[in-house]
């Protein structure tokens, strides 16, 4: 389909730049060109779509670089307890009882409700399993993904075996909207000799399947919490010297295509390994502060040079997929931890929710900001709203005064997926009915002890 | 006008009482009953406008008990600078050019924006003007208020005639709406000798136009930041022994009518001046982490019995009349900043802004929960949202998933105020339309320097 967005302000993202009485051309899935809507409206006429933006901010579709997106079926289901307690009693037991069928309906809703706040693409982390898994729900509902099956030392032949098909049917498939990844789960529940062969794995997966154009990257926990030296000497008897990042150096495991979620317990040496093996990072204030794991070291990490992205975490842990509300904690939180009310500006934190996000996904040829011949990823936002009155500037109130609610119509690969607030990918009645109904199947499981 | 609410869940915050399937019958502006829908629909059926609340909860209004409400016509004007250079290049050149239109305009639409995201009652301190004020803006929007009148030992005589003013033409007005405060702006900028005065002033006030039922309370900042012992002392020579609660004490000014707003740099034994003379907190994170101020000793506070309270603080400096923001991020912030995943739980974080709430502002008799005998003081949120999927407990979703664009509808003092998103009371095109152009002639008069 081809599409002409116009009379809206454009914010590309690229380089700062800003459009007012924008317009922006699309045709099948790419963006084919962005300019003043006066100019392009003279240009492409018949057979473009119109979608008027008065009124209207139009920003690249946000970028979730880290989620568990099939866990939304247990948003609510634990909270405010100590991360050990919730853990043990309450989120392995259940997540035992998980069908694939679970992980599909789960993995849906995330996609809807990403959708409905503006976000185009989520880096997701979960078991995968041949017969329904996240990928099958990104697909169906047209959102843009990483899909990665999680790696743990107790499971290793199943992981073998889970990666292998996840690459085989999923890399670079759907009409290039969805990627995958290996992820191992983190240093302490993965030993050194099997952080190596996911290594190679990965290697030789993204010789198979992949392209320098659509790498296979890693995702993976990484320094969540300060304890994790210690939890890694119990598990492997292995005594770090200088932090976690210089042990996963020496396994020769960091390079570009790693994104690193939490880095919140970080050594000086760790940054100077991250910043040289351009490792990237996906920084989740929401749910550090809610699992009371700390504060990220992140306006060190950027002064680095560090790409620094940011995420959601699981809606067990946050618990929503508004990437809205993670750009605004990401702004206030460094200020007040820092005591220094100029740090995080506006611009920095928009940058680092698109731009460095396609960065930290190494996605970037593709997704991240509004320009010629990259996806037409695209978020139209509805400035006609009391709290985003009076204008001052745009950047301002989207990163401090809007809401995932304000987002009114979502293109992603050119395909408009939500407009004027209707998603037209899925039925989200019937989506919210089947989570329910899987929750409550779920818990019945649970309660009898039934797998 | 009588209401029949029925079919919802009701959330009463009154000893965490939760009723499903459950009425609330208004009559004028009172609560009659509160129960089981199958009860209340045969004893309330004719004369009744009936609203239905399945899949909907409903809960007291929320109370926000530190806004300055007038100031969004400066929302985005200025951020992310250094805490002076903010004030003083920036909020006071452009306040001195603010009129009395300005104060309605801007109170119009923190109104506006309050009601629509849920919140009934707003306590808001800023300069009192008889001809036009904040005091009429929410009155004319229907929004329950506290107006205060700013008080600095600069304009002592204006300060003396704007109170006496005040408290006549509203205390206690417009229904019931409207009472008044004595706002001593803070310990550095009021000196001891006009803070007694103050004192004695808002008792004779209160003889003239409060009762005991509708007190006139005092609200004001204090231990905004950790260098305010050090302002009190450049400014008044005085030095602090044990703190500012412990000063102002020695002034005889603190007592039940207090609310004390942030409370950031507190020592112990201010701690214990505050509960000892029943000061009231207003706990305003997202405001003190925006301005780098610090993180209040909430817990400690709580732990001790104090009345701790939420507020947003001005759309200069949070940018959002949103109290769902306030209550998601004091639930996480405290966790985060003292590693206790267990700190704050959701019961407790949104008795803080409704119940305690009204404590703060000595308005408990009449608001805060859902009694027979209150005010109908309501909001229901709409629960069948994607991101409010799947349900595992009311409270949970309302304190870390809800969002203000989630409410549906008001009821303030009995009246439908916003009934599914569509305000009764004001026109909000035209509202947004006022704000933009008041906005642009004050700026107008900033630039060519006209008052």
């Amino acid at each position: 389909m081809n599409i002409l967005i116009q009379n809206g302000t454009i914010i590309t993202m690229q380089n700062g730049r800003v459009i007012r009485q924008g317009a922006i051309a699309v045709e099948d899935k790419t963006i084919i060109e962005v300019g003043k809507t006066h100019e392009l409206k003279r240009k492409y006429g018949r057979g473009y779509e119109k979608i008027d933006a008065k009124g209207k901010v139009v920003i690249p579709g946000l970028i979730n670089t880290h989620q568990h997106a099939a866990m939304s079926l247990l948003r609510g289901y634990a909270d405010d307890l100590p991360l050990q307690e919730w853990l043990e009693k309450w989120i392995w037991p259940i997540e035992k009882h998980t069908t694939p069928h679970d992980i599909y309906v789960g993995a849906l809703l995330t996609a809807v409700e990403s959708i409905m706040s503006g976000t185009t693409t989520v880096n997701t982390m979960y078991h995968y399993t041949p017969e329904e898994n996240e990928a099958k729900a990104f697909a169906d509902a047209c959102l843009r993904g990483v899909i990665g099956h999680v790696c743990f030392s107790w499971r290793k032949k199943e992981d073998r075996k889970a990666l292998q098909d996840l690459a085989k049917k999923w890399h670079n498939k759907a009409d290039g909207l969805i990627r995958v990844s290996v992820d191992p789960h983190a240093p302490y529940t993965v030993d050194p000799e099997y952080m190596k062969e996911l290594r190679e794995i990965g290697k030789e997966l993204a010789r198979k399947h992949g392209s320098e154009k659509a790498p296979i990257i890693w995702h993976t926990h990484v320094a969540e919490t300060s304890d994790e030296p210690r939890k890694i000497q119990k598990a492997f008897n292995i005594q770090l010297k200088n932090g976690i990042m210089e042990y996963l150096d020496s396994l020769g495991v960091l390079d570009r295509h790693v994104i690193a979620v939490h880095c919140v317990a970080l050594t000086n040496k760790d940054i100077e390994i991250m910043k040289h093996r351009k490792v990237k990072v996906s920084h989740n204030p929401i749910s550090n502060l809610k699992l009371a794991s700390g504060v990220s070291p992140v306006p060190k990490m950027l002064k680095k040079g560090i790409t620094v992205s940011l995420g959601t975490d699981s809606p067990c842990s946050n618990n929503t997929a508004d990437m809205f509300e993670v750009i605004k904690a990401t702004a206030l939180l460094h200020k007040g931890v820092n005591k220094n009310p100029a740090l995080m500006p506006a611009q920095r934190v928009l940058e680092m929710a698109t731009i460095e996000g396609a960065k930290a996904l190494s996605w970037e040829n593709e997704i991240g900001s509004i320009e010629v011949n990259k996806k037409a990823d695209l978020a139209i936002i509805d400035f006609r709203k009391p709290h985003l009155y009076p204008m001052h500037g745009e950047v301002s109130h989207l990163v401090y005064a809007a809401r995932g609610a304000d987002v009114e119509t979502v293109i992603i690969n050119g395909k408009i997926v939500m407009e004027n607030k209707e998603l037209t990918t899925v039925n989200v009645d019937k989506v919210m009915k089947a989570a329910e109904e899987t929750k409550n199947n779920l818990l019945e499981r649970l309660t009898r002890n039934i797998k």
